[in-house]
Protein backbone atom coordinates (compact mmCIF):
# COMPACT_ATOMS: atom_id res chain seq x y z
CA UNK A 1 0.00 0.00 0.00
CA UNK A 2 1.06 3.55 -0.08
CA UNK A 3 3.12 5.73 2.09
CA UNK A 4 1.10 8.19 4.57
CA UNK A 5 3.21 11.52 5.03
CA UNK A 6 0.94 13.50 7.28
CA UNK A 7 -2.46 12.24 9.26
CA UNK A 8 -3.44 15.14 10.90
CA UNK A 9 -6.88 15.74 13.22
CA UNK A 10 -9.26 15.46 10.41
CA UNK A 11 -7.55 13.88 6.84
CA UNK A 12 -4.50 11.81 6.19
CA UNK A 13 -2.08 12.22 3.55
CA UNK A 14 -0.77 9.42 1.28
CA UNK A 15 1.85 8.96 -1.54
CA UNK A 16 0.72 8.18 -4.49
CA UNK A 17 2.78 7.08 -7.89
CA UNK A 18 2.17 9.75 -9.66
CA UNK A 19 4.72 12.52 -8.44
CA UNK A 20 3.51 15.80 -7.18
CA UNK A 21 -0.04 14.08 -6.19
CA UNK A 22 -1.47 13.15 -3.15
CA UNK A 23 -4.19 11.10 -1.91
CA UNK A 24 -6.37 13.02 1.14
CA UNK A 25 -8.36 10.31 3.06
CA UNK A 26 -11.45 12.10 5.30
CA UNK A 27 -11.79 10.73 8.42
CA UNK A 28 -14.73 11.10 10.68
CA UNK A 29 -12.72 12.77 13.87
CA UNK A 30 -14.21 15.54 14.86
CA UNK A 31 -12.21 17.88 17.09
CA UNK A 32 -12.72 21.38 18.75
CA UNK A 33 -10.73 24.13 20.83
CA UNK A 34 -7.96 23.09 19.70
CA UNK A 35 -8.24 19.38 20.66
CA UNK A 36 -10.22 19.67 23.75
CA UNK A 37 -13.36 18.01 22.69
CA UNK A 38 -12.91 15.03 20.36
CA UNK A 39 -15.71 12.73 19.06
CA UNK A 40 -15.84 10.25 15.93
CA UNK A 41 -18.87 11.00 13.99
CA UNK A 42 -19.95 8.50 11.18
CA UNK A 43 -20.10 9.90 8.28
CA UNK A 44 -18.96 12.96 8.67
CA UNK A 45 -15.57 12.32 6.77
CA UNK A 46 -17.78 11.43 3.79
CA UNK A 47 -20.01 14.36 3.81
CA UNK A 48 -16.28 16.70 4.02
CA UNK A 49 -15.42 15.18 0.49
CA UNK A 50 -18.16 15.70 -0.72
CA UNK A 51 -18.50 19.42 -0.01
CA UNK A 52 -15.03 20.30 0.27
CA UNK A 53 -14.65 18.43 -3.70
CA UNK A 54 -17.81 20.35 -5.24
CA UNK A 55 -16.23 23.74 -3.97
CA UNK A 56 -13.21 23.02 -5.36
CA UNK A 57 -15.15 22.17 -8.43
CA UNK A 58 -17.02 25.43 -7.94
CA UNK A 59 -13.99 27.81 -7.93
CA UNK A 60 -11.92 26.26 -10.69
CA UNK A 61 -15.35 27.39 -12.80
CA UNK A 62 -14.70 30.58 -11.49
CA UNK A 63 -10.75 30.79 -12.62
CA UNK A 64 -9.50 29.67 -9.04
CA UNK A 65 -6.88 27.20 -8.99
CA UNK A 66 -6.15 24.93 -6.33
CA UNK A 67 -4.65 21.61 -5.06
CA UNK A 68 -7.77 19.65 -5.75
CA UNK A 69 -7.46 17.15 -8.93
CA UNK A 70 -10.28 15.02 -8.32
CA UNK A 71 -12.80 12.91 -6.19
CA UNK A 72 -11.76 8.96 -6.39
CA UNK A 73 -13.97 7.73 -4.24
CA UNK A 74 -16.36 8.40 -0.86
CA UNK A 75 -13.86 9.31 1.46
CA UNK A 76 -10.80 10.41 -1.16
CA UNK A 77 -9.31 13.11 -3.19
CA UNK A 78 -6.29 13.50 -5.44
CA UNK A 79 -4.60 16.72 -5.06
CA UNK A 80 -1.53 18.29 -5.65
CA UNK A 81 1.13 18.20 -3.39
CA UNK A 82 2.11 21.50 -1.81
CA UNK A 83 4.30 22.77 0.94
CA UNK A 84 1.84 24.34 3.49
CA UNK A 85 2.30 27.99 4.60
CA UNK A 86 1.50 27.86 7.89
CA UNK A 87 -0.93 30.25 7.78
CA UNK A 88 -4.50 30.23 8.32
CA UNK A 89 -5.90 32.50 6.51
CA UNK A 90 -9.33 33.46 8.21
CA UNK A 91 -12.45 35.47 6.07
CA UNK A 92 -15.40 36.63 7.89
CA UNK A 93 -18.75 38.59 6.43
CA UNK A 94 -20.65 38.31 9.69
CA UNK A 95 -19.56 38.90 13.16
CA UNK A 96 -19.18 35.53 15.17
CA UNK A 97 -16.59 33.64 17.31
CA UNK A 98 -13.44 34.35 18.21
CA UNK A 99 -14.39 38.06 16.42
CA UNK A 100 -17.06 38.68 18.66
CA UNK A 101 -15.04 37.82 22.03
CA UNK A 102 -11.46 39.95 20.27
CA UNK A 103 -13.52 42.88 19.32
CA UNK A 104 -16.66 43.00 21.18
CA UNK A 105 -18.82 43.62 18.27
CA UNK A 106 -22.43 41.78 18.59
CA UNK A 107 -22.59 38.29 16.86
CA UNK A 108 -24.16 38.42 13.94
CA UNK A 109 -23.23 41.69 13.07
CA UNK A 110 -22.80 42.00 9.24
CA UNK A 111 -19.25 44.23 8.18
CA UNK A 112 -19.10 46.51 5.85
CA UNK A 113 -16.39 44.97 4.20
CA UNK A 114 -15.24 41.43 4.57
CA UNK A 115 -12.05 41.05 7.77
CA UNK A 116 -8.97 39.12 6.60
CA UNK A 117 -7.12 37.42 9.61
CA UNK A 118 -3.79 35.21 9.81
CA UNK A 119 -3.48 32.70 12.66
CA UNK A 120 -0.49 31.19 12.88
CA UNK A 121 -1.19 27.07 12.00
CA UNK A 122 0.87 26.00 15.40
CA UNK A 123 -1.53 23.78 18.10
CA UNK A 124 1.15 24.04 20.91
CA UNK A 125 0.57 27.70 20.93
CA UNK A 126 -3.17 27.56 20.13
CA UNK A 127 -3.58 29.09 16.70
CA UNK A 128 -2.61 32.42 17.67
CA UNK A 129 -3.44 35.69 15.58
CA UNK A 130 -0.44 37.19 13.82
CA UNK A 131 0.19 39.80 11.76
CA UNK A 132 1.80 40.95 8.78
CA UNK A 133 5.36 41.74 11.29
CA UNK A 134 4.94 38.88 12.89
CA UNK A 135 5.33 36.74 9.44
CA UNK A 136 7.93 38.59 8.46
CA UNK A 137 10.01 38.07 12.12
CA UNK A 138 9.04 34.31 11.84
CA UNK A 139 9.87 34.22 8.27
CA UNK A 140 6.73 32.23 7.63
CA UNK A 141 5.63 33.68 3.92
CA UNK A 142 7.27 37.21 1.50
CA UNK A 143 5.34 40.21 2.18
CA UNK A 144 4.60 39.36 -1.45
CA UNK A 145 3.11 36.26 -0.71
CA UNK A 146 0.70 37.93 2.20
CA UNK A 147 -0.69 39.84 -0.36
CA UNK A 148 -1.09 36.93 -2.78
CA UNK A 149 -2.57 35.19 0.18
CA UNK A 150 -5.32 38.08 0.93
CA UNK A 151 -6.09 38.86 -2.40
CA UNK A 152 -6.62 35.00 -2.97
CA UNK A 153 -8.41 34.80 0.25
CA UNK A 154 -11.21 37.68 -1.37
CA UNK A 155 -11.55 36.14 -4.54
CA UNK A 156 -12.59 32.77 -3.13
CA UNK A 157 -15.05 34.94 -1.14
CA UNK A 158 -16.48 36.58 -3.68
CA UNK A 159 -17.16 33.35 -5.68
CA UNK A 160 -18.52 31.91 -2.29
CA UNK A 161 -20.52 34.32 -1.03
CA UNK A 162 -23.42 34.38 -3.82
CA UNK A 163 -23.05 30.57 -4.58
CA UNK A 164 -24.20 29.95 -1.04
CA UNK A 165 -26.40 33.19 -0.61
CA UNK A 166 -28.42 31.55 -4.39
CA UNK A 167 -29.01 28.39 -1.74
CA UNK A 168 -30.06 30.61 0.83
CA UNK A 169 -26.70 30.01 2.99
CA UNK A 170 -25.22 32.56 4.91
CA UNK A 171 -20.90 32.32 4.44
CA UNK A 172 -20.40 33.48 7.56
CA UNK A 173 -16.71 32.95 7.93
CA UNK A 174 -13.92 30.59 6.65
CA UNK A 175 -10.29 29.12 7.04
CA UNK A 176 -8.02 28.64 3.69
CA UNK A 177 -5.00 26.96 3.47
CA UNK A 178 -2.00 27.76 0.97
CA UNK A 179 0.71 25.89 -0.24
CA UNK A 180 3.68 26.66 -2.38
CA UNK A 181 4.14 24.51 -5.83
CA UNK A 182 7.39 22.49 -6.36
CA UNK A 183 7.59 25.76 -8.85
CA UNK A 184 7.13 28.12 -5.88
CA UNK A 185 3.74 29.43 -7.09
CA UNK A 186 0.69 29.46 -4.21
CA UNK A 187 -2.21 27.05 -4.46
CA UNK A 188 -5.41 26.88 -2.37
CA UNK A 189 -5.23 23.59 -0.80
CA UNK A 190 -6.37 21.86 2.32
CA UNK A 191 -10.41 21.48 2.73
CA UNK A 192 -13.57 23.98 2.34
CA UNK A 193 -16.32 21.87 4.24
CA UNK A 194 -18.29 22.41 7.22
CA UNK A 195 -15.43 21.80 9.42
CA UNK A 196 -13.61 24.74 8.38
CA UNK A 197 -16.62 27.61 7.92
CA UNK A 198 -19.49 28.53 9.37
CA UNK A 199 -22.61 28.39 7.37
CA UNK A 200 -25.97 29.91 8.61
CA UNK A 201 -29.44 28.53 6.88
CA UNK A 202 -30.59 31.76 6.05
CA UNK A 203 -34.50 31.17 7.07
CA UNK A 204 -34.09 29.54 10.20
CA UNK A 205 -30.50 31.29 11.36
CA UNK A 206 -29.70 27.70 12.41
CA UNK A 207 -25.85 26.57 11.88
CA UNK A 208 -25.06 24.03 9.06
CA UNK A 209 -21.09 23.29 10.25
CA UNK A 210 -19.29 22.51 12.94
CA UNK A 211 -20.50 25.30 15.68
CA UNK A 212 -23.40 22.39 15.92
CA UNK A 213 -20.06 19.84 17.42
CA UNK A 214 -18.36 22.72 19.35
CA UNK A 215 -21.88 23.83 21.15
CA UNK A 216 -23.37 20.64 21.12
CA UNK A 217 -26.02 22.49 19.59
CA UNK A 218 -27.94 19.94 17.36
CA UNK A 219 -26.96 17.11 14.79
CA UNK A 220 -23.45 17.73 13.10
CA UNK A 221 -23.95 14.88 10.34
CA UNK A 222 -27.89 16.39 9.73
CA UNK A 223 -26.54 19.62 9.73
CA UNK A 224 -23.54 18.48 7.17
CA UNK A 225 -26.14 16.55 4.82
CA UNK A 226 -28.50 19.63 4.92
CA UNK A 227 -25.98 21.75 3.50
CA UNK A 228 -24.54 19.18 0.97
CA UNK A 229 -28.16 18.92 -0.62
CA UNK A 230 -27.98 22.63 -1.03
CA UNK A 231 -25.15 21.80 -3.30
CA UNK A 232 -26.88 19.41 -5.32
CA UNK B 1 -9.39 74.02 41.49
CA UNK B 2 -9.48 72.70 37.67
CA UNK B 3 -11.98 70.36 36.52
CA UNK B 4 -10.10 66.66 36.55
CA UNK B 5 -11.22 65.51 33.33
CA UNK B 6 -10.38 61.88 33.39
CA UNK B 7 -9.19 59.36 35.90
CA UNK B 8 -6.20 56.54 34.41
CA UNK B 9 -4.38 53.98 36.04
CA UNK B 10 -1.51 55.69 36.29
CA UNK B 11 -2.17 59.30 35.17
CA UNK B 12 -4.90 61.95 36.16
CA UNK B 13 -5.50 64.37 33.35
CA UNK B 14 -7.22 67.84 34.16
CA UNK B 15 -8.52 71.10 32.39
CA UNK B 16 -6.11 74.50 32.68
CA UNK B 17 -7.55 77.91 31.80
CA UNK B 18 -5.53 77.93 28.60
CA UNK B 19 -7.71 76.13 25.78
CA UNK B 20 -6.08 72.96 24.04
CA UNK B 21 -4.17 72.80 27.34
CA UNK B 22 -4.87 69.76 29.46
CA UNK B 23 -2.20 69.08 32.99
CA UNK B 24 -1.30 65.43 33.35
CA UNK B 25 -0.46 64.49 36.95
CA UNK B 26 1.32 61.44 36.84
CA UNK B 27 0.10 58.59 39.76
CA UNK B 28 2.24 56.56 41.94
CA UNK B 29 -0.02 53.55 41.37
CA UNK B 30 1.39 50.93 39.89
CA UNK B 31 -0.80 48.04 38.07
CA UNK B 32 -0.10 44.63 35.48
CA UNK B 33 -1.99 42.28 34.22
CA UNK B 34 -4.74 44.44 33.56
CA UNK B 35 -5.56 45.51 37.00
CA UNK B 36 -4.72 42.47 38.60
CA UNK B 37 -1.88 42.84 40.56
CA UNK B 38 -2.01 46.85 42.29
CA UNK B 39 0.51 48.75 44.39
CA UNK B 40 1.08 52.38 45.36
CA UNK B 41 4.99 52.72 44.72
CA UNK B 42 6.21 55.81 46.43
CA UNK B 43 8.27 58.07 43.75
CA UNK B 44 7.05 56.24 40.62
CA UNK B 45 4.72 59.02 39.53
CA UNK B 46 7.40 61.61 39.77
CA UNK B 47 10.17 59.43 38.20
CA UNK B 48 8.16 59.02 35.01
CA UNK B 49 7.23 62.55 34.93
CA UNK B 50 11.30 63.24 34.67
CA UNK B 51 11.69 60.42 32.17
CA UNK B 52 8.37 61.25 30.22
CA UNK B 53 9.34 64.45 30.27
CA UNK B 54 13.07 63.98 29.32
CA UNK B 55 11.98 61.87 26.49
CA UNK B 56 9.30 63.55 24.79
CA UNK B 57 12.24 66.75 24.76
CA UNK B 58 14.94 64.24 22.84
CA UNK B 59 12.00 63.40 20.61
CA UNK B 60 11.19 66.74 19.97
CA UNK B 61 15.14 67.67 19.02
CA UNK B 62 14.85 65.14 16.65
CA UNK B 63 12.04 66.20 14.95
CA UNK B 64 9.53 64.39 16.13
CA UNK B 65 6.27 66.54 17.57
CA UNK B 66 3.91 65.60 20.51
CA UNK B 67 1.27 66.32 22.81
CA UNK B 68 4.57 67.35 25.37
CA UNK B 69 4.05 71.24 26.39
CA UNK B 70 6.36 71.19 29.38
CA UNK B 71 7.13 69.90 32.94
CA UNK B 72 6.16 72.50 35.29
CA UNK B 73 6.19 70.67 38.43
CA UNK B 74 8.33 67.23 39.79
CA UNK B 75 4.63 65.63 39.04
CA UNK B 76 2.86 67.48 36.46
CA UNK B 77 3.30 67.83 32.94
CA UNK B 78 1.01 70.31 30.63
CA UNK B 79 0.18 68.84 27.23
CA UNK B 80 -1.66 69.62 24.34
CA UNK B 81 -5.58 67.82 24.29
CA UNK B 82 -6.05 66.01 21.87
CA UNK B 83 -8.89 63.09 20.97
CA UNK B 84 -7.08 60.47 21.97
CA UNK B 85 -7.34 56.83 19.33
CA UNK B 86 -7.84 54.14 21.01
CA UNK B 87 -5.29 51.88 19.73
CA UNK B 88 -1.78 50.70 21.85
CA UNK B 89 0.97 50.78 19.05
CA UNK B 90 3.41 48.72 20.40
CA UNK B 91 7.16 48.05 19.00
CA UNK B 92 9.62 45.48 19.38
CA UNK B 93 13.18 44.99 19.10
CA UNK B 94 13.97 41.74 21.58
CA UNK B 95 11.37 39.02 21.57
CA UNK B 96 9.93 39.48 25.67
CA UNK B 97 6.39 39.64 26.99
CA UNK B 98 3.36 38.57 24.60
CA UNK B 99 5.40 38.00 21.60
CA UNK B 100 6.94 35.15 23.31
CA UNK B 101 3.82 33.72 24.21
CA UNK B 102 2.26 34.50 20.88
CA UNK B 103 4.88 32.90 18.60
CA UNK B 104 7.00 30.77 20.65
CA UNK B 105 10.01 33.00 19.37
CA UNK B 106 12.91 32.75 22.42
CA UNK B 107 12.70 35.62 24.83
CA UNK B 108 16.12 38.35 23.82
CA UNK B 109 15.94 37.17 20.53
CA UNK B 110 17.09 40.43 18.39
CA UNK B 111 14.40 41.05 15.39
CA UNK B 112 15.88 42.08 12.23
CA UNK B 113 13.17 44.40 11.94
CA UNK B 114 11.37 46.06 14.00
CA UNK B 115 7.65 44.42 14.84
CA UNK B 116 4.51 46.86 14.85
CA UNK B 117 1.60 45.84 16.32
CA UNK B 118 -1.51 47.50 16.82
CA UNK B 119 -4.16 46.31 20.02
CA UNK B 120 -7.28 47.78 20.96
CA UNK B 121 -6.99 49.92 23.96
CA UNK B 122 -10.14 48.60 26.42
CA UNK B 123 -9.21 47.19 29.76
CA UNK B 124 -12.89 44.95 29.79
CA UNK B 125 -11.65 43.08 26.31
CA UNK B 126 -8.24 43.07 27.34
CA UNK B 127 -6.76 45.05 25.47
CA UNK B 128 -6.80 42.28 22.57
CA UNK B 129 -4.19 42.86 19.38
CA UNK B 130 -6.19 43.81 15.89
CA UNK B 131 -5.41 44.19 12.60
CA UNK B 132 -5.76 46.76 10.12
CA UNK B 133 -9.10 44.75 9.51
CA UNK B 134 -10.73 44.87 12.40
CA UNK B 135 -9.23 48.30 12.97
CA UNK B 136 -11.57 49.36 9.96
CA UNK B 137 -14.29 47.16 10.56
CA UNK B 138 -14.12 48.81 14.30
CA UNK B 139 -14.31 52.34 12.81
CA UNK B 140 -10.86 52.75 15.12
CA UNK B 141 -9.13 55.06 12.21
CA UNK B 142 -8.95 55.35 8.91
CA UNK B 143 -6.29 53.14 6.89
CA UNK B 144 -4.34 56.61 5.92
CA UNK B 145 -3.99 57.29 9.87
CA UNK B 146 -2.90 53.53 10.69
CA UNK B 147 -0.15 54.22 7.94
CA UNK B 148 0.70 56.91 9.85
CA UNK B 149 0.39 55.43 13.24
CA UNK B 150 3.25 52.54 12.24
CA UNK B 151 5.93 55.23 10.67
CA UNK B 152 5.73 57.62 13.63
CA UNK B 153 6.06 55.04 15.65
CA UNK B 154 8.94 53.57 14.17
CA UNK B 155 10.32 56.91 13.84
CA UNK B 156 9.99 57.40 17.73
CA UNK B 157 12.05 53.16 17.55
CA UNK B 158 14.50 55.10 15.86
CA UNK B 159 15.29 57.85 17.73
CA UNK B 160 15.18 56.29 20.74
CA UNK B 161 17.05 53.26 19.98
CA UNK B 162 20.47 55.14 19.77
CA UNK B 163 19.49 57.40 22.51
CA UNK B 164 19.29 54.59 24.98
CA UNK B 165 22.29 52.51 23.63
CA UNK B 166 24.95 55.38 23.80
CA UNK B 167 23.76 55.49 27.54
CA UNK B 168 24.01 51.33 27.86
CA UNK B 169 20.49 50.36 28.23
CA UNK B 170 18.41 48.36 25.44
CA UNK B 171 15.13 49.51 24.16
CA UNK B 172 13.16 45.96 24.14
CA UNK B 173 9.83 47.19 23.06
CA UNK B 174 7.25 49.83 24.29
CA UNK B 175 3.51 51.14 23.98
CA UNK B 176 2.59 55.00 22.20
CA UNK B 177 -0.68 56.12 22.39
CA UNK B 178 -1.45 59.18 19.75
CA UNK B 179 -4.85 61.15 19.28
CA UNK B 180 -6.28 63.62 16.94
CA UNK B 181 -5.45 67.49 17.82
CA UNK B 182 -8.53 69.72 16.93
CA UNK B 183 -6.89 70.37 13.44
CA UNK B 184 -7.21 66.70 12.87
CA UNK B 185 -3.55 65.96 12.46
CA UNK B 186 -2.17 63.00 14.55
CA UNK B 187 0.20 63.70 17.82
CA UNK B 188 2.17 61.35 19.80
CA UNK B 189 0.35 61.53 23.41
CA UNK B 190 0.48 59.93 26.87
CA UNK B 191 3.78 59.01 28.11
CA UNK B 192 6.62 57.17 27.23
CA UNK B 193 8.23 55.99 30.23
CA UNK B 194 9.19 52.73 32.18
CA UNK B 195 5.97 51.50 32.94
CA UNK B 196 5.26 51.71 28.98
CA UNK B 197 8.70 50.61 27.69
CA UNK B 198 11.17 47.92 28.81
CA UNK B 199 14.76 48.50 29.28
CA UNK B 200 17.46 46.07 29.32
CA UNK B 201 20.89 47.32 31.25
CA UNK B 202 23.00 46.38 28.43
CA UNK B 203 25.82 45.19 31.19
CA UNK B 204 23.38 43.18 33.51
CA UNK B 205 20.95 42.23 31.41
CA UNK B 206 18.79 43.40 34.18
CA UNK B 207 15.46 45.28 33.53
CA UNK B 208 14.87 49.18 34.18
CA UNK B 209 11.24 48.82 33.89
CA UNK B 210 7.39 47.65 35.15
CA UNK B 211 8.59 43.95 34.88
CA UNK B 212 10.27 44.61 38.20
CA UNK B 213 6.74 45.14 39.52
CA UNK B 214 4.91 42.71 37.14
CA UNK B 215 7.28 39.58 38.40
CA UNK B 216 8.43 41.01 41.65
CA UNK B 217 12.09 40.54 40.44
CA UNK B 218 13.38 43.60 42.12
CA UNK B 219 13.00 47.42 43.27
CA UNK B 220 10.99 48.99 40.67
CA UNK B 221 11.98 52.71 42.14
CA UNK B 222 15.75 51.71 42.34
CA UNK B 223 15.46 50.40 38.80
CA UNK B 224 13.29 53.69 37.45
CA UNK B 225 16.11 56.14 39.40
CA UNK B 226 18.75 54.22 38.09
CA UNK B 227 17.25 54.58 34.10
CA UNK B 228 16.66 58.29 34.84
CA UNK B 229 20.67 58.61 36.07
CA UNK B 230 21.26 57.30 32.56
CA UNK B 231 19.23 60.14 30.66
CA UNK B 232 20.89 63.05 32.97
N1 LIG C 1 -2.09 19.70 -1.06
C1 LIG C 1 -1.50 19.45 0.10
N2 LIG C 1 -0.19 19.10 0.16
C2 LIG C 1 0.40 18.85 1.35
N3 LIG C 1 -0.23 18.95 2.54
C3 LIG C 1 -1.53 19.31 2.54
C4 LIG C 1 -2.22 19.59 1.34
N4 LIG C 1 -3.50 19.94 1.66
C5 LIG C 1 -3.59 19.90 3.01
N5 LIG C 1 -2.42 19.52 3.56
C6 LIG C 1 -2.12 19.33 4.99
O1 LIG C 1 -2.62 18.09 5.38
C7 LIG C 1 -2.67 18.04 6.79
C8 LIG C 1 -3.83 17.17 7.22
O2 LIG C 1 -5.02 17.89 7.28
P1 LIG C 1 -5.83 18.00 8.65
O3 LIG C 1 -6.23 16.66 9.13
O4 LIG C 1 -6.89 19.03 8.40
O5 LIG C 1 -4.67 18.55 9.61
P2 LIG C 1 -4.72 19.52 10.89
O6 LIG C 1 -4.83 18.65 12.10
O7 LIG C 1 -3.39 20.26 10.80
O8 LIG C 1 -5.90 20.46 10.71
C9 LIG C 1 -2.67 19.49 7.25
O9 LIG C 1 -1.42 19.79 7.86
C10 LIG C 1 -2.81 20.27 5.95
O10 LIG C 1 -2.17 21.51 6.04
N1 LIG D 1 -2.87 64.66 25.31
C1 LIG D 1 -3.88 63.92 25.79
N2 LIG D 1 -5.16 64.35 25.64
C2 LIG D 1 -6.18 63.61 26.11
N3 LIG D 1 -6.04 62.45 26.77
C3 LIG D 1 -4.78 61.97 26.93
C4 LIG D 1 -3.66 62.68 26.46
N4 LIG D 1 -2.54 61.94 26.75
C5 LIG D 1 -2.98 60.81 27.38
N5 LIG D 1 -4.32 60.82 27.51
C6 LIG D 1 -5.16 59.79 28.14
O1 LIG D 1 -5.11 59.99 29.55
C7 LIG D 1 -5.61 58.82 30.17
C8 LIG D 1 -4.91 58.63 31.50
O2 LIG D 1 -3.68 57.96 31.36
P1 LIG D 1 -3.43 56.59 32.12
O3 LIG D 1 -3.54 56.79 33.60
O4 LIG D 1 -2.16 56.06 31.57
O5 LIG D 1 -4.72 55.76 31.62
P2 LIG D 1 -4.95 54.19 31.35
O6 LIG D 1 -5.49 53.62 32.64
O7 LIG D 1 -5.97 54.19 30.23
O8 LIG D 1 -3.61 53.62 30.93
C9 LIG D 1 -5.45 57.71 29.15
O9 LIG D 1 -6.75 57.33 28.69
C10 LIG D 1 -4.69 58.36 28.02
O10 LIG D 1 -5.03 57.80 26.77
MG1 LIG E 1 -7.23 20.88 9.24
MG1 LIG F 1 -1.78 54.34 30.47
Amino acid sequence: MSVMLYEGKAKRIYETDEPGVLRVVYKDDATAFNGEKKEVLQGKGKLNNEISSRLFQQLKAHGVDSHFVSQVSELEQLVRSVDIIPLEVVVRNIACGSLVKRTGMERGTKLAAPIVEFYYKDDALGDPLVNRSHIQAMHLAEEAEVNQLQEKALRVNEVLVPYFAERGVDLVDFKLEFGRTAEGTILLADEISPDTCRFWDQASGESLDKDLFRFSSGNLQEGYAQLLERLT
